[in-house]
């Protein structure tokens, strides 16, 4: 008897669970469905929450193999995750081999900046690509490679740092610890409180900005200051300017250092307007080596929230290939 | 009947052509010679000399297969070289084919970063990693990566290019059209040329290096700048760290980036001497994301000016490996 052609994917995002079933090979969940990793939840809570939203997908059916994509690093060697930076309790967890024992079936983990670029690059943004990285702009900044048709991890499961390569060595300080990473300064909360400090230094202007939050500046998120730039607020395009410029600067060195045929960007910082796109391809553009065979694009990613979770898809099919090896 | 067990290995190397004859599996040479390239020689005279050079080696035998370092950027997927910045006449040659017409065997070519990546990674500093960047230091700086124990090339075959990532946007003007690339403060050449300027301007001091040059500054070059450095001449050694701190910049992006195993450092400059080195991993250090998982190592190069001939050894030996299959 064979195991029924179905995969599940996994997806601890840190602020929320999602789970869903595919049958091998398709472009369209069977089943699929998310819900809030609520504050103050722990591990535990989290991984008995996200299997009993498994088990109600697979109503008694079996998956033939599982992909999981995990918000924080991970020993994908090991099937270790290492830690996570928002859910207490995460520290060196097997989630692998729990995972393995759980469903008696192969599973395959990686985090979530590498799970997100396999799924663009098998489904989304990325396809037909042999080399390409993935970014994701949001509450921090990461990246996941995919080159010559595989994915690099490097070493330690540390490669793709792009966060935290210093773009202005006298920056703010990062939570890194060191200063002027592209996170601290291109990363919504990092380049939302510039724009407060700005405010609330240099009271004649951002008036737009200021009407968008009815003056509580401290209710300034990111969001608001790619609205009100959109809308010609000067403050609000200098400050969007300024985090898309150092994420374009790290952009150019990464692609001077790798070369990759595309850079797929994704993350809620993406969605921030033409101004911000127009300066981090610029800023990347300036910061490339010039050579006329460079032949880089810079694009938006194509799934959404849903990349991980694809991802976690192709890791599942990578398991059971593996298994029937 | 088959072919005889021997490989050749060719080196176009911008100021030297070399060729030698290994038989595979060896690890020393069975015969290698070198003759200087001298200044106004073209792409043909280059190939004339190396191919008689090769005759001589070969005696009437026929290689197996043959490896090609190239000094300069060249398609390795396509086999063409696309430039050299010393030589003229190396627009565009379908130099693989040319001498694989020639010699009736599989030929594998590649630029010398990758070619002295291979060299090292298989026979030397880098042999047991899965992943290692060599980075040469030199006239120039240049990289190549072996990731997951393959070559990375990149897209456009442009990958390893650290000698052309920004380390100072107020630095030095590059070759590149840029300003404060890692080429433009760490290379040779340029420090020396640093070292010079400020010898000019501050004529109360260094006074080791000005002996060592007995007074004529033009005559400065980075090897004296080492020396001076060693001696304990001040500006020698402020020079010395200027240099190296920029490279070790570099480093820690390009670690930060992709987490490799090892970094294997090439290239005259690296004998520079102890404070070189200890500069260059200081500042490699506190440019990498700090993360107790992150192991790298920096080391030197074990087979100095002959990694580009042994990785042409490990690109022959590729090129019959695929013909065999």
């Amino acid at each position: 008897m064979t195991a029924p052609p179905w995969l599940l994917a996994l997806d601890f995002g840190g602020t929320k669970l999602s789970a869903a079933l595919v049958e091998a090979g398709a472009r369209e969940w069977r089943a699929r469905r998310s819900i809030p990793s609520p504050p103050g939840a722990d591990a535990r809570y989290d991984q008995s929450t996200l299997l009993a939203l498994a088990d109600e997908l697979l109503a008694g059916e079996r998956p033939c193999a599982v992909g999981v994509s995990f918000g924080g690093p991970v020993n994908a060697g090991a099937g270790l995750v290492i830690l996570s930076h928002h859910v207490r309790g995460w520290e060196n967890i097997p989630l692998r081999d729990q995972l393995q024992a759980r469903f008696g079936r192969p599973v395959s983990m990686d985090n979530d900046a590498n799970a997100a670029a396999l799924g663009e690059w098998k489904f989304g943004a990325g396809r037909g690509c042999a080399s390409l990285f993935y970014v994701t702009v949001s509450t921090g900044v990461g990246g996941g490679w995919i080159l010559d048709g595989r994915i690099y991890r490097g070493a330690d499961s540390l490669a793709g740092e792009i966060g935290h390569i210093i773009v202005e060595p006298d920056g703010p300080i990062c939570i890194c610890g060191r200063r002027g990473c592209v996170e601290s300064l291109a990363a919504g909360p990092n380049f939302a409180r510039r724009a407060r400090e700005r405010l609330m230094a240099e009271p004649a202007v951002g008036a737009v900005l200021r009407e968008l939050v009815s003056g509580n500046l401290e209710a300034v998120t990111a969001e608001h200051v790619a609205r009100a730039a959109e809308a010609g607020d000067e403050l609000a395009r200098e400050v969007l300017v300024g985090a898309a410029r150092a994420l374009g600067f790290g952009l150019g060195t990464a692609i001077t250092l790798m070369n990759p045929q595309r850079v797929v960007l994704g993350g809620g910082v993406t969605k921030s307007g033409e101004l911000w796109w127009r300066t981090v391809r610029e800023a990347a553009r300036a910061n490339t080596l010039r050579v006329p065979e460079m032949t880089v694009e810079i694009v938006p990613a194509a799934l959404e929230d849903d990349a991980p979770l694809w991802g976690a898809v192709v890791l599942a099919e990578g398991a059971a290939e593996f298994q029937t090896l």
